[in-house]
């Protein structure tokens, strides 16, 4: 029987092993519960520090779609909304969370998975100027992902832009990342997490996709967005009883550079695949640097790469021909990468 | 330096040896993600089989308060609301988690910790019998815990009395099991797994008092209860994309019996400090043959045991008397139980 | 001082004046409250009458943007959405409404303002299909206005498609009529309210905008929709204390056919005005055979027209051009529309 | 026939006649809408007038379950919750309103149906001063009715002492005043509507039992809680389309004194009734000097009486006696006043 290789996602796998390590380590420690432990008090130091912002509040949390309900919810009063791109994933894949937070996802058209700081200007404008505006959603924040959630990235001017704007307007900047280590990784990035840290008022690192067994760290810039973080937390079912599990996946992370240097990891495997489906000339959905590929393929070479390798279905293009994703990570075996583009070469 | 020892609840270490062995020998498999693995499933298969309950559907969520809003949220319509007593975790200690999702706890008073049949029966009739019910709250669930907060049991009649109740008014009833484990372990319990299946409509068993790293299992055995639960549980950000994390610990928990095994270990301990407890004639807050003890001490020997020992404080009984909590668990340290004990002895 | 005289709405007046006169005569009777009165009872016949469905039941609400809630609300559970138009009052105007219940408004494009049945198919089946679908908003609900936001209407064999569609996935269908009576005064309306009352699960018939003071006729069909609605209108603030003042209006509406005439009205002050804008050769936005008018007038002429009457400004076509709502009502005076009317001409 | 009389409660007949001859009069003016037309505006004025305060923000809203739930839900964040008595028309009458907005009612016990200063201080401490109170909910609101629920009045010194607490803790008081009418008519009222508004963060004068046909006017002293209430209002489906019809109506009862004067009669009215039962030697079940009486009657006088007059049913007292409310008001007819005392002294 061969055994399938998962390119479908990055969250196959379970921990960094450097993480298990330390868990079995310190399994039968007694520490303070919710958070409070000394791991957990670390771990944020080491967060703070990597983002250079000795003010900002750190909060561990367990899940993505969890994070950015909580972060939505804690910031926003009842009739304010939330721009964010048609394609984003508080808009698609966390089935109403922010709704049933109260709030509407203002979604807004794009073509690379990014949000401009004229769309958001424009857009601001068009409620704030409309004589019947308090009948409509106040726009209040803007979500966007670093990783877009198509690959793309956001750059510096970009983001100082959006900034901005969202300064200018009163609108809270919120970054998820989810594959912020992707992001901080990839070939064409110019942001440090230091930058990012300085262009919005909340963000998240993301652990689950980026070598922990699950966890996002929060990072919270701007002292509006602090005050009873963790009681909204606790409301929402997110705080973790034994949050010391939390803190010590990410002291880990921020120890040695494991963060960055596993992301990277993911990084080269994704670059190593993208040149493999440039030079075989195969279009893509979308150009991306980052840890996830959306080539458009022939149904018939999508079948033979089926039979070794899952992807995940991205789009049907036409009828011969499909667009997949194909998602690397921190745990992507090197030898399966060469063996799928081997098969890409060969076919 | 005196190293203190924790008695103050049963979730201050990590997991139980064997879970996380059983975590690291899978830690580099790759899985289907958000619970549809094979080891969630396998977990799920080894649940229902403990319960007797082949047609019930098992979700593993994360915590507590993530399980008690998730169930209600699921079950209800707007107007609807739960009974339990004033001094439920729903009511008391979840930061307004089930008002969040829109409904009322219905907090009736309570001295054992335990809700009667008959007070459900009067109150819902008070509700029923009034002409203007239409502009009260409708009691449509009855929450209680097994064991109770305050470390009290209920036994086979008192379940099968209240379980009655509920179904002739139509009530749903739901058992928050967070500390199943030692209730089931009890001296004095004469209800098994599958009794507890049999008598309510939904119920979970707790995982991150009884020797996880976290995790419950929810038990659904009404059928009106398991439409879209995995679509409400995604909207609240309970699912955990990693979901395996949860079925290897549920998977390990329920194979020879480790479990029970634990948590017996856990009850053992707590009865060894009772006797410790009754024979040196210390008055009690309540009765508990389960993991919890709450004794209450001249202010003098509290102090002096907590020169070696932390202690949950419960209530300032007077100026001269306060009592604690004492929490025994899977984790708890033999010869730590053996050294109170002494202690307590010699004061 | 010239006065202006409003095209702005059909809201800018009191109520019809029988209404007003049966409000003074039964002024200082003493009745039952909360819509417990014989004049609601009375209203209720009425209506159900009219809509030829004795077994429906009929709910008397103050507001449009309290009545889309309600419903919605009532029927719909947490991870459940609503499929509407873009242009959709639940997606524009009320300043997020449905998402403060928790439910997502899926908005789909459209030309005309309406649905159509293919649409929701297609959109339906993109959801089901999806191997994650349990990630996403679930569709259960479809909101359409009759006539809709932008003056057009839908016609019989349309109607049954969409609700054909609806039954074949178990989707609710919604008509908001807040300005029913206008739809069915309309020349090319082929839908009376007993059809209506045929197609769909729930729908309104508006007072608000057609002769009453205020006041929305829910008529609910599907018997799921009907159960505890009125605790759910009490649980929102939407129940009158004095619920008699919507049964006598009510009443007064359906009695003598003065619904239907009142609006035929406004339809025939229409019908006139729209001849008016075609003879003049100016395009429109959008046709509509119903109250509201959309032509687009060249800056100077609607410059000139606004010196004596206000509208309500719709969209800036180009730097030369601007659309505008020209609406009339059970209140326009005829003399104000042959004023405007040879104003138009004379431009 | 005879035909029975209603003491029941204060909303059983339409509204003052001069408010009724005040719509008919404008009944066809044009008006702008939402409330934002020269009635609305000059009732707002009258009442900021009224109250002393100029700085003052006046919204006119319909019901008082909606007035309640929205203040709430414009005032708190997600994870605060209110202090009411057990008694409050929150915590019983509104069917959960509250907690759809997300918010728990922390209730208090009462004899009176007051809140003490003491109570508020004792609890909120409770509150901080545990170590999890971050696990609790956060109290930020105290709610009292002036005059409560059951009849009694605040006095000045109480009010006092109440509001110097909330100003020490950093809690808003909020004072329902349904009946507020009533209260300033009681004879031993000591608190003007200057008084009220100078403390308290947020009131509300009551319409719909003091005369209007519907209506609650909505006083914001507390500059934290006025951003956006209107979106709010919006939102939650709480504005009049056409919101002259409140404007009108407050406008008529804060002209020439009309509010204090008919109010006055209601409690003229009270007053005579309660010497009746006072001489007769009746208990009550709490004293009482507004507009609600509450009598014990032997069950055989009670039904004598209840041959001619309905009266609210109150409370079983014991086999032989019931307790019942008698509530006059505005509209409430001398001579049956009179006939009702005469047939008391005749039993």
């Amino acid at each position: 029987m061969i055994r399938m290789y998962y390119f479908t996602n990055d969250y196959s796998e379970g921990a960094h092993p450097k993480i298990m390590e330390k868990l079995c380590a310190t399994n039968m420690e007694q520490t303070n519960t919710y958070g409070f432990d000394y791991h957990s008090d670390n771990a944020k130091e080491l967060i703070k520090k990597a983002c250079g912002r000795n003010d900002a509040d750190v909060h561990l949390l367990v899940g993505g779609t969890q994070t950015n309900l909580t972060i939505i919810c804690a910031a926003l009063r009842p009739h304010q909304g939330i721009f964010s791109t048609v394609l984003s994933h508080i808009n698609t894949h966390e089935a109403g969370a922010i709704e049933r937070t109260g709030h509407k996802v203002l979604s807004l058209p794009t073509q690379d998975g990014k949000l401009k700081a004229t769309q958001i200007e424009e857009n601001y404008l068009q409620y704030k100027n409309d004589p019947n505006c308090a009948h409509w959603v106040q726009p209040k924040m803007v979500y966007i992902s670093q990783p877009t959630e198509i690959g793309s990235l956001y750059h510096k001017q970009e983001l100082e832009a959006l900034y901005a704007v969202c300064q200018k307007y009163g609108l809270y900047l919120f970054i998820d990342g989810a594959r912020m280590g992707y992001g901080l990784a990839a070939p064409d990035n110019d942001l440090s997490l230091a930058d990012i840290a300085q262009l919005c008022d909340v963000f998240y690192i993301g652990g689950t996709k980026c070598g922990a067994l699950f966890g996002e760290a929060v990072v919270i810039i701007n002292p509006l967005l602090k005050e009873d973080f963790f009681s909204i937390c606790k409301q929402g079912g997110a705080i973790l009883a034994k949050g010391r599990i939390l803190g010590i996946q990410f002291e880990t992370l921020f120890t040695d550079n494991l963060y960055e240097n596993i992301c990277q990891h993911g990084i080269n495997m994704a670059m190593k695949i993208k040149t493999a489906i440039d030079n075989k000339g195969l279009p893509v959905v979308t150009e991306s640097t980052t840890n996830q590929q959306f080539p458009i393929l022939p149904n018939a070479m999508l079948k033979k790469l089926s039979e070794k390798y899952l992807f995940a279905p991205w789009e049907l293009i036409d009828e011969n021909n499909t667009a997949i994703r194909i998602c690397t990570g921190w745990a992507t075996v090197e030898e399966q990468v060469s063996a799928l583009i081997k098969d890409i070469e060969a076919l």
